[in-house]
């Protein structure tokens, strides 16, 4: 399936591939990273650069807004006045599809808080000093119970709902679910942070926080980031492909989440809070 | 094989395992992800947090020099005066493990340059408008030509020599090999970028920069900030297991690199710079 937005999402090259011992020069296509620079204007202040993400185009506004949430600039969708591309400076100018400002209906101190996102993630972006890692948040609802059966099943409908992916080999993806296992939201992108970004953004502007009742599913691994932005938009349960880190785990232990990793071959390992999976079922 | 250093790159935890639809609890070990602030103190200057990254402990003293190599606030090795962990305050206080210094023979100017670094990686960092995302380099020398049937072969060498991965399937790791296919160096952690910071830093510290006649492995995928990274530390030929990104491939192109995405099973793509494999061999 090609829409507009997966073919912005993918870029088209030629590629020498070495096969059999011997170089086939035919067309490939790859994912397509690029940098997106993110604005915060306050109410009354000038629009200011907190970011700079590698992203692969597509929802750009999700991305800017979640980023904007879950780094704590933003608290919620009524804080939200308007996101928008850089207008250009000059009538004949070209409009900038890569840089995007996110207007809120408050002023906003950014301080000492220079976000600067490198890559793919913000987890402790804007953070300077050890202390100021972990991002304040509250403990995530109990939320629902998931039936083991259901929650083995997610990966793979996660991968079978990948536009991208089939194209580039290069994407993550992330999904949102509900505790009966369907998909709701997927998003894809270089950054698996971004990914998560974009589906906290979503329910942002759908005025769907906090995530009270989702599960949240990653393709690959699960480091802090993913958790601390899943518990910031409220989201109790937490499944990976692959596996998660030391700090992962001691996060989702933190805010009460569920986390699960190596969700694959119909087996999973529960790391954390495993009441709220039905196990029997 | 467990190494001081791998006991500390390993946390053990309890994890209740899913597996043909019963629950067994059981050990298990994660990567470590811990963070770690990077210092730097310019001649007659006092030391300043300029990042905080997530990362497997182990080569933090290379991670930290390579970092502010590939961040450029680091011109080589001459310009290193001395790297530590901070020392306690007063005395009892515990040694902070986390708190790396890394001490340059001349005045740094950081100005704007607020290096904040998120998770695993920092291509990017300290960047806040896009501008200023490409770090200034020269274009990689010419560097060795490397036989298709010695290249093909690095990732199998590259992972039977992990030494973490084995043990919790969550590690990222980078290899630097000569032309001929021996591994001279191989590090590992939660975030790739970290572990080609690793390398880098190895490097300033050993005093090889730059690494023109070195073949850098990457196991995952190729961002943007893994070739720019190598750029940096001149090496002429980046391959990866999995996909590159099309920012990836335009980055090696500037540059002049060698990129080969793919490579497993005898087979890999190759995306710029062809001139550096002899496909006949």
């Amino acid at each position: 399936m090609t829409t507009a937005s997966t073919r912005r999402a993918v870029t088209a090259v030629r590629v020498r591939a070495i096969e059999d011992g011997r170089l086939t020069e035919r067309p490939d296509r790859l994912v397509t990273e690029e940098p997106m620079e993110i604005r915060v204007e306050g109410a009354g202040q000038d629009a200011e650069a907190v970011a700079v993400t590698m992203r692969t185009p597509g929802h750009d506004f999700e991305l800017a807004v979640g980023l904007c949430r879950t780094e704590g600039l933003l608290a919620g969708t009524s804080d939200l006045a308007e996101v928008r591309y850089c207008v250009a400076d000059e009538p004949g100018q070209p409009q900038e599809y890569n840089v995007v400002t996110v207007a809120v209906r408050r002023p906003v101190d950014l301080g000492d808080r220079r976000v600067v996102a490198a890559s793919s993630s913000c987890g402790i972006c804007g953070k300077t000093t050890l202390d100021e890692v972990a991002v304040g948040c509250e403990p995530v609802a109990a939320g629902p119970v998931v039936a083991r059966s259901t929650l083995v099943d997610l990966p793979d409908t996660l991968r079978k709902s990948q536009t991208v992916f089939d194209a580039t080999g290069g994407l993550h993806a992330a999904g949102l679910f509900s505790s009966g296992g369907e998909l709701r939201i997927l998003r894809e992108d270089v950054g698996r942070h971004n990914a998560v970004d974009k589906l906290v953004g979503h329910a942002v502007m759908a005025g769907g926080l906090p995530l009270s009742d989702s599960v949240l599913v990653v393709s690959g691994r699960l480091s802090f980031e993913i958790v601390q932005k899943a518990a910031v938009a409220g989201i109790p349960i937490v499944g990976a492909v692959s596996a998660p880190s030391s700090l992962a785990v001691a996060t989702a232990e933190r805010f009460g989440q569920t986390l699960v990793g190596f969700l694959r071959d119909g087996r999973g390992n529960i790391y954390s809070h495993p009441e709220r999976i039905d196990v029997e079922h």
